[in-house]
């Protein structure tokens, strides 16, 4: 027995000099929890980060796609709806969503944040409280930001900046908490064994069903189907549209990585790793696919087509992104950038204008992923998925409906025929995205 | 006590086995604070290359507001300016700014930098030497970057290129290091009592400071005042703008969340992770404030100002991002918003020529930034406040304006009038920005 | 001996309840490999997804350095090559590289990945198995899609998109996986001493030779050497070259950073320390060299030069990246952009056309890098390290000649003359970048 007192010893006389807890002596149980618990919060802080950076992903993708007549409003969309998502969502949208629910179905309601979790409780939980709540917060606010993000390229070069932005306060306030505290709340869509990792439908099916109602109602920009043809509207800098393609890439591993929400075990590390692993296997399976598709359905290898095959790897993979081999994952990718070809066709031929292919990547493919848990998850219930799907489209487009009729009939949502043709840049911001370069125009 | 044994003995045995300190046998205690060492220097690191990554921001920031002519001569300045900040800092700024003092206002003075600490020397220390020192100069060096980052903008399109590089060896390797000793060294304004939680005084209002001295001595642009009007400039490419701020924003959770200079144990997770929200917090505040100020006034959501104002956010809430809570630091961020826009329009007005905004930003609002923390730190002090206000300016102020002198002397500091009407990029640089969008011009 | 016993009740009682590895005790040993494994791991998840982040940096410099009408090309090759290697990889690559050699020449084949490591294994292995094989594969798979990167700017504006990319399947599935296995798999470089820390030689000059292969076999862009001079052809979006540049400057700290393999003790967080900052001087003394030669020789301030110079100064330390003083990194980095500047203008006028300089920033100053190490580290053999570059180049030349030939006889390697005059934007893939700003050209 002796020889295993000197470790205890040393333990105890080097520990009371550690400044970890501001105390005098620790415990070495207690030192172990801190230090997993400051892992797992920079995980996390981390992840969020990564995904913050999506928002700049968003911007720059939708400013590469549309007219540069219409540039500089959907970047102030961007960076607006973004602000707008994090002031929201800390009023009074993360209560919604993480709070004590008045039913599985109906959420509570409360204001502002709470304090972080104390030192003495995490302690007291022996480590079942295992991460900062205020990290917690930053995750998830970025998460609601990334939703809204969707709507604004769908709605490009026609829809009013202010209307675009009362209704994002709705949504990042109320609309995609609700559905949200249905599922990583705690509500029946979870009791009832629906499956979404990182939010293939909390977060893409939502921006989508959100996009949908406001196309609806919004119709095609002027000349996009004039003379009883689909006229393509290119894009205006590509090389804008492929960096924004890259930052969603990279911080997709936040976006799905963070979702395993621990890694400070082997078991959790592993989970973490094989979620980038197979998040990067899918982009870029659904890149290659839509690329392949693309030469071979139109002759030309379509970058924009490529672009959004990643995306929609990306998007088909977050359903779940832990439980397929990385050659699974890959194939998910593979599908999702298959789809997603005749999606944006079908829809442009419906005469349905999406000018960034927003509701084929996040909507279609969206629910392929939502679907294909079913297939790669041991425990997915296609039941469950369809449920799912179900529930956060008929929640998501109907009051997303009724909203956007709200302030169509208070304000509008579309600019003026004149507007539009100038482009919404000058009437609505006052500048031009790039005044030297298109001063002809 | 027998249930107890085991345990040590696993530890032991497993212990025994860990490559940690390349020693056969490594205690619990010395584990443990090795752990803690690694997870502080990674966080460190992790942090200063998110800083890295604003000298990024501040180039797209700067390249987007100027006219294209003039924009290679800005993006080379950008990056020589970083260069040569590393390079001085780690020939003396660091020791300057860091090592023994003379006196609390005079630092001392010594060249490179010395060696980490040794294994040995930290478990001795019992983990009060917590992180490597390298990684501490690496994330003080993308600090004093930043700081000369500011003053480029603001002198866009009519200094000389290779005087703006000769200030900037002398700002990076003396000037910003002696102020920086009187605060984060241990000097007089920290015994003071002054706050400065991650440089809204140290980095940005010195910044501010030495641009004040070079616009007054720069002069405005040829026909920014002409026939007695203030003539706007507008920015060549806003989405780079705006791809800029994005860049700054994310960055800035380095810049304050790795202030907090520690995160292994649960306060400081929990420190670390306030910090985070708060700061994007004052950000998003700052940019809705100036997006709707900026309708209010104008009839128009000027883009430039939203993203002003998110910077304006981001420099208020850096005096002291750990206090307030976020519903107080959405406050800051909104007055730093509300500040800016008037700021950038009296001082247009008082034809004092700062292109893209930075003495309002970084100066104005860094002021406000520090007199906040009286308010919403316990601890602060308003006389401490305006003397470390005082003080940095002063310094920063005056020497700047002696170097500026000099330089002017040597080697001029403003290009010819002929260089600046045809753009300062063919004249120092020999290239264009984007040779084939501006060939007419 | 009291005394002890609490800590050690201390640690059984809390220690049962930490949500660790699921059991319902663990031991204080176990658990400190559990937290060095998660530790290291997301150490490499951090890094990975910086060098996944180089794949954009790759994409923006390339597409900011080519003609506009050549631009949607060089995206689209960018982000396939990097989905291509990442498939490839996956399917034989990484098993050829790191699997069982056949002998210390001649890996082994096998296909798809393994599992990852289980937790009983690493608890078993005492910690010696330290970090997840997944997220060692994602470290992995981002450097060789860096390699191919190389590539596609030297051969940019006349080589076919799908003979680019039928290439990169060869180059990424087997070409780069043997060399890496004759050092990192622990192949005969490796035992011969042959020194290359992140891959000067594995992945810089890999990526060169088969450049230069390429180059050989494609010829100069048509109007280059016209009129028997050395015509210069301006890239056409030099922000975004910028962009890019500062994209792989923050990207490498991942890259070399990564490459240490361990962060979780004292020793190793040091090291990765300085890595970081040895990494950051080398390339700061880079383009600060490069910048004054560039004004000395030319007589102007060459951005693009000056951006060549960080990047050689990258290069050249990623050898060696960890024994040199800061003071030596920047030298290092010094000496490489004081080399890749004259290598620029010498290879343009031998006639070998690289519109990106790609062979001067990673076959010249990658060859210099392995040399250098023979003096920076005292480990480091100059026969060893020629050894080292004659077999990378051997192999990799030769091989890549082999296969460009095999392709150029099968589907051809160059665009026709008429597509390389219009763009082979259009001809390859049916867009244009920037639509709206060279509707004139």
């Amino acid at each position: 027995m002796r020889k295993y007192i000197p470790i205890c010893a040393a333990a105890l006389v080097t520990l009371s000099a550690i400044p970890v807890l501001g105390a005098e002596e620790v415990s070495v149980g207690d030192t172990l929890i801190n230090l997993a618990y400051s892992i797992d919060t920079f995980y996390f802080l981390m992840s969020g980060a990564l995904v913050m950076w999506m928002a700049a992903g968003f911007s720059m993708l939708e400013a590469g796609l549309v007219r540069s007549k219409n540039t500089v409003e959907i970047l102030t969309k961007n960076v607006a709806l973004y602000s707008i998502a994090c002031i929201m969502y800390m009023f009074v949208g993360y209560n919604i969503m993480y709070g004590d629910g008045i039913s599985s179905i109906i959420p509570g309601l409360s204001f502002w944040l709470g304090g972080d979790n104390s030192a003495a409780d995490v302690l007291k939980s022996g480590g079942e409280t295992y991460y900062s709540s205020m990290a917690d917060f930053f995750f998830q606010v970025v998460f609601v930001a990334t939703a809204m993000s969707i709507v604004s390229g769908a709605v490009a070069e026609r829809m009013k900046l202010w209307s675009f932005l009362a209704f994002s306060v709705v949504l990042t306030g109320f609309i995609y908490p609700v559905e949200g505290y249905w599922k990583w709340g705690g509500g029946f869509l979870d009791k009832l064994g629906f499956l979404d990792f990182a939010g293939s439908g909390v977060v893409h099916l939502c921006g989508a069903s959100a996009t949908i109602a406001a196309v609806l109602l919004l119709g095609a920009r002027k000349g996009k189907y004039a003379g009883g043809r689909v006229n393509a509207i290119p894009g205006s800098n590509l090389p804008m549209a492929t960096l924004g393609t890259f930052i969603l890439w990279l911080g997709w591993f936040g976006f799905n990585g963070g979702s395993e929400l621990k890694i400070s075990n082997i078991t959790e590390a592993n989970a973490v790793s094989m979620v980038f692993v197979n998040t990067n296997m899918a982009a870029a399976g659904g890149l290659v696919a839509a690329l392949l598709l693309s030469r071979a359905w139109f002759g030309k290898a379509d970058l924009t087509m490529a672009l959004n095959g990643a995306l929609a790897g990306l998007v088909a993979i977050t359903a779940e992104p832990l439980t397929p081999t990385p050659l699974t994952a890959t194939i998910v990718g593979v599908i999702g950038g298959l789809l997603v070809v005749p999606s944006i066709v079908f829809i442009d031929k419906a005469r349905i204008d999406d000018p960034v292919g927003a509701i084929s990547v996040h909507g279609v493919v969206g629910t392929f992923g939502l679907l294909a848990v079913a297939f790669t998850n041991p425990e997915g219930s296609l039941i469950a998925q369809l449920t799912g799907i179900g529930a956060i489209f008929g929640w998501v487009f109907s009051t997303s409906f009724i909203v956007w009729l709200v302030i169509k009939a208070v304000m509008g949502i579309r600019v003026s025929e004149e507007e539009e043709l100038e482009g919404v840049d000058i009437a609505e911001c006052g500048l031009e995205a790039y005044p030297e370069f298109t001063s002809s125009t």
